[in-house]
């Protein structure tokens, strides 16, 4: 199988698949020659090429992990390289402007479809490669109408096959999902960090450190996050800010019993957060 | 000793100090029997007395671990009961409020002096107490101007005894300071649980999970803390609201440039915060 891009995703992708022997080899694609080395000295690719017309003739298989925003035109330039039967996937933490983009290949061989498994950190880079990553956690497989069930099917098994749990849904109704439980706490968590002040730092505590802990993640792939679901994010972030002002609006009104309430439904939710996520899932 | 209000913080305080030996006996106030009888059963309190009236005479040192909104109250309803050497310190979370009403109280006999002990938990309850709760943590003691610094170095004494590191500020740059560490990060995990729909819970993944963390507190308790510092809390709150302006207006203008200057000055600041909050403290 052919991995494209080989950060944290692409580098955790490879040691998962080799760890279960998934594939006859591993074959990372990058345009960084230091990082694919470094990817096959620590036993995350099999070999490594620079360019797509290196791509060996047997490919099956495509996962295309590169940032959101280059995703469509890395998928496109791949095409002419690829045999007919070969099947190309995304790992994109957002799917509705990439498979919109790429909906023509939904019946074309070699076909797109578009994924994201739900796994990651704030970490960067291939260092922090994880083979048991994606265990446990759920990978988003988002088909169009077009698709035929049998390429559906065909992806959901390799996600299966490095341990997750697989969901279908539209590329929108994902979008709009996410925005809700990834995209809009990262905007908060960054601007939580960006509004204290370096002099309060010694009174830090760990509610301020767990709040906060996205906002260590890439600015750039966060950029390009947010960029792609500019809509849904914007909705997300107008209805926190409508909360915010009730707040206020209790705290200048002495309201205890509107705060109160506006605690316990936050309670109320955040209890309901599922047991797995408690304990052991790092998705984000 | 005395300790009134067994919960979380009184009945780590109470552990704290029985291993430590601090205190020939350590005894509980409260007006709750059942709570006293289990704090005793768990080797929390040496004995437990149930009003004020009932204080040892032999008493030197009072903390009062009770609600922030009961505190002066409780404060005053002690003195009358203690001997007039004895020292009181309080374990709130808010300190302006407090210490201006028992300002007065700086010079008497016995005297009140306001601390915060940040140290906490979501959880609450006794049956969570730790007697480590304190151990390598900073305390923030208020003085006024009014209070005699052997005051202060007796109740700077008493929380180095426990483990923690002690700092002095005026009540109202600790309110200040604390609404930006802890008050307003709690309110933001709070409105990003509240703003979930239950049915995105399956995509929810540990980004979401840390960023909401603490909205699992008390609402009762977080609604009293809210209150008291009120003022600090809308200021932040707005400067919160502001930055969420400034990111839906780069969205809406697809300014990828300012999104990441954003996200980059968020990231800087949490990457700023000291190793020891990020490895193990359990401050709030």
């Amino acid at each position: 199988m052919l991995i494209v891009g080989v950060g944290l995703i692409g580098g955790s992708l490879g040691a998962a698949v080799r760890r279960r022997k998934l594939a006859r080899r591993v074959v990372g694609l990058s345009r960084n020659p230091a990082q694919l080395q470094s990817a096959i000295e620590r036993g995350i690719l099999d070999a490594a090429i620079g360019s797509p017309g290196e791509i060996p003739a047997e490919t099956s298989l495509v996962v295309v992990c590169t940032p959101v925003t280059r995703i469509p035109l890395d998928v496109r330039g791949l095409c002419e390289h690829l045999p007919s039967g070969a099947l190309i996937t995304d790992a994109g933490s957002t799917k509705d402007r990439i498979c919109t983009e790429l909906a023509s290949l939904a019946t074309r061989k070699p076909a797109f479809i578009g994924s994201h498994p739900i796994a990651g950190s704030e970490k960067q880079g291939h260092a922090f490669a994880d083979p048991e990553l994606f265990a446990g956690r759920t990978c988003v497989v988002t088909p169009l109408p077009a698709h035929p069930d049998a390429t559906t099917a065909r992806v959901e098994a390799f996600w299966q096959g490095v341990g997750m749990k697989t969901e279908r849904m539209t590329p929108a109704e994902h979008d709009r999902a996410l925005a809700r439980t990834s995209h809009v706490p990262h905007v908060l968590a960054s601007v939580l960090a960006e509004s204290l002040s370096p002099r309060d730092l010694p009174w830090v505590g760990s509610g301020f450190r767990d709040t906060t802990r996205v906002a260590s993640g890439d600015p750039g792939l966060w950029t390009d996050i947010l960029m792609e679901n500019a809509a849904e994010v914007r909705t997300g972030l107008a209805e926190i800010r409508q909360l915010l002002e009730q707040y206020e609006q209790a705290l200048l009104s002495a309201d205890a019993g509107a705060l109160t309430r506006h605690l316990e439904t936050g309670k109320h939710l955040r209890d309901s957060v599922p047991q797995q996520v408690q304990s052991d899932r790092l998705g984000e």
